[in-house]
């Protein structure tokens, strides 16, 4: 194992931290709160740590998969400790696990938060909270990517761990050149939804913070209510469809950037994807049609919920506890699937639950046909048995996982749905789940261990689950 | 599709039903009950419908897969569909649906029940309902499969869908011993168990029917407070040991028949599930102790309740509905845990959990050291890639139904908890779960829609999910 490498390589992802850190400390000096002081006494502690790291230069700068994977574990639990900071140095957040439980939902793009009102946090943090889900959402590693000085291959291994769904598309031959490609789209995407909020008279604030938590799918909003708090039709369909395109698989829209916009529309998940949301939207607008005076108010609740789910951004509009059941199970099916590979959102993944269905008709072919054995296509490719036992195990694991977090958070002594969702929530990235952790609730009546439990969660879900596995993994530590 | 031979197999299972049927007739003769008459009507109309299914001799006795898979599903539809007759004849169940669901869930050695109490059924007609989960228990086919005249390679066919789990051992070459042999041990375990409950001073009545809803790892009892009605710690330990018994694989107890007692307890599968039991037994005793006098009584109780759920039996001595969320939630994993593969019991199976959490580890294992591939091992064996698929696959459909499913009984309306847990316990072949459907539960408020969604899934988890499918596959009927 290359400790002095790992060492490294999360020194300088804390000093890109560090630098990040100046832009809340920059917001809260010119809405002229004291917090500008904490921002920079962490961005400086950041930096310190971040010097220790990487004082010694690794002689041996050879990575494997192995480093890679803790690589990206140990980083982001890094990144969320250092980010705490702030929350924990102002004293507006009681008690460090409650900072780090935030940052993680933050990094993660989560969204669950242990707070019972965000509005009487300065601005400054409030900046900050909403800033961790930008960083978060495209990978704060695909970003470092397109600035590590690395050689191709090594900083694969990162990228697989790292970029959600079972594909990573190489668009261009240099990994740097499309990590640059993505960022790019990515932050154009989150300036055209600032100006749209913009245009419907929401300040420049809320626009800015509100458009970093659509577009990390993360969920954090600047108001108690979230986004209901602005009773605003048109606010609630530009970030419901923002919502969605975040949820994109984002080679999707360099496609469309070079011009190939009918090989973008092809794409098998994205039709299922579509599909899903639109199937969903429908079922659910009946479901509650009666509790809204017109049919057209049930239709928006309903679109923006179910994009916000399966997004798994968690923005909420509405306090869909008190919908029906047949919607709520609804919701909660849609926290399992999850948004499409490639995109900022958690969750199973699209592609993988498309995959996996395939794969199932397939076994009942070969089990009612034996000889005619064929292989089965996802994007217009055959997908071989290594990919299959892949997407099958992947599942499996995340499950173990589900099924093992609940019965550790069953320890609160909660009710059974805010038991099991707000394990769903947490690994699926949503943010809220029913019960006590429903739109309107939070998670601040959670024991420590559950908190640790459920940081654990988000942590696997954003980063495909293997990497969480092997951080934990006494056997790959024992051997050299 | 050889469709004469499925009809022709089929007529003859439900001749075998017909002959089972003058069983329950002569207990209710012997009881003096007017339901003598129903259920020799019922026999005369299932003898017939066999007749008519196999008066015409298939001209070609070849069947392969699809044909065998096609068999089972609906076999067991039309041995639930003629079982559920002398219900209906008799009018003590109300409506079709009810005595369909009450039988299907009999057959599948589920133990879900529509009934509000069971104390007022005639003797006749409760004999027969713990009847269908003796006739289920083994696996009707096997029985079958002893009579009738097939040739190896075909039979086979039919009982990789029936014995469940994932390895059917062939303990001798010639298949109808195998099944002979089978029959014997469940014969043999079923006698030894009435003569304990004897011996505690049971009636000869009750001592039969419960002996044959544990030995189905069904659940029915004749009292409505199922076992808990006795009030006797002997008759808990004594069905909670015979329980534990009926989930371990037949294959071990032939092994033990023979001699091999300590290749027995070599069994990978037997240790899981022994320490299992243990693990989840004590944890629940020390969660529950505070609501007992004495920590003996808690014990007894964990035991009990842990043994009922892992081997998705579902008799109840006390309402875990009133146990910690802890507790609960450890029976609810019990639920999808099920018991060992060659059991009676429901569930996905424990060698199937244990070579899915090998199967993840090896993935951890390739990703982090990609040239030290190894194979994985179970049961001393290898294990192949083509199993590893399968078992995850099955894995995957099996939560796939059960995602389909609440959101199916979510239109009901009812909570969580009762939506979720009742299509687990249902697809597990349990019986109770928590909310509605907890202990003192039922399922009699679910709707018409509901009851044949349950009815489903509990023939999907009974026989092993791929029949049940493949029988609403319309690519499998289209082909020929």
């Amino acid at each position: 194992m290359n400790y002095k490498m790992v060492a490294h390589t999360v020194g300088i992802i804390l000093r890109i931290e560090a630098i990040l850190m100046l832009l809340p400390a920059l917001v809260a000096a010119l809405y002229g709160e004291s917090t500008v002081m904490i921002f920079l006494v962490t961005a400086c502690v950041t930096m310190l740590a971040s010097m220790v790291l990487t004082y010694l230069r690794p002689e041996n700068r050879t990575i494997f998969a192995k480093e890679g994977f803790l690589i990206v574990a140990v980083s982001w639990i890094a990144l969320s400790l250092f980010g705490a900071l702030p929350f924990y140095f102002s004293g507006e957040v009681d008690g460090f696990v409650n900072c780090f439980f935030e940052t993680v939902s933050g990094f993660t793009t989560t969204g669950s938060s242990i707070l019972t009102a965000v509005e009487p946090l300065s601005k400054g943090l409030l900046f900050w909270r909403g800033f961790t889900h930008w960083i978060g959402g495209m990978g704060v590693l695909v970003f470092a990517l397109a600035i590590l000085p690395m050689a191709e291959g090594r900083s694969m291994h990162i990228l697989r761990a790292e970029v959600p769904g079972p594909t990573v598309g190489k668009l261009v031959p240099k990994m740097r050149t499309t990590a640059m490609i993505l960022y790019g789209i990515y932050l154009f995407l989150t300036a055209v939804e600032v100006v749209f909020l913009l245009c419907g008279g929401m300040n420049l604030y809320d626009s800015i913070v509100h458009s970093f938590a659509t577009a990390g799918t993360g969920g954090f909003s600047v108001k108690n209510a979230s986004i209901g708090a602005y009773q605003s039709p048109y606010f609630e369909w530009v970030i419901g469809v923002f919502m969605l395109l975040f949820g994109i698989n984002f080679n999707l829209f360099y496609l469309v950037l070079i011009g190939k916009l009918k090989d973008a529309f092809k794409s098998e998940e994205l039709r299922w994807y579509l599909g899903i949301v639109a199937v969903s939207a429908l079922a659910i607008t009946a479901n509650i049609a009666h509790l809204f005076e017109h049919v057209g108010d049930a239709l928006r609740a309903a679109f923006f919920n179910v994009s916000s789910v399966i997004t798994t951004t968690g923005f909420v509009t509405e306090n869909y506890e008190l919908w029906p059941q047949f919607s709520k199970i609804i919701l909660v099916l849609l926290m399992v699937v999850g948004a499409c590979a490639g995109s900022t959102g958690g969750g199973i993944k699209v592609s993988r639950f498309v995959i996996l269905l395939k794969s199932i008709k397939q076994e009942v072919r070969k089990l009612t046909h034996p000889r005619a054995v064929k292989h089965i296509k996802f994007e217009g490719h055959l997908v071989d048995h290594n990919t299959v036992e892949s997407v099958g195990l992947f599942f499996c694991a995340y499950s173990v996982i589900f099924l093992a977090s609940i019965l550790l958070v069953s320890l609160n002594g909660f009710d059974f749905a805010t038991t099991t969702t707000s394990v769903l929530t947490c690994i699926g990235n949503v943010g809220p789940g029913l019960g006590m952790v429903g739109p309107v609730g939070n998670f601040s009546e959670f024991s420590v261990l559950s908190k640790l439990v459920l940081c654990f969660d988000m942590l696997a879900g954003r980063l495909e689950v293997f990497p969480m596995i092997i951080l934990f993994s006494p056997f790959v530590w024992k051997k050299k």
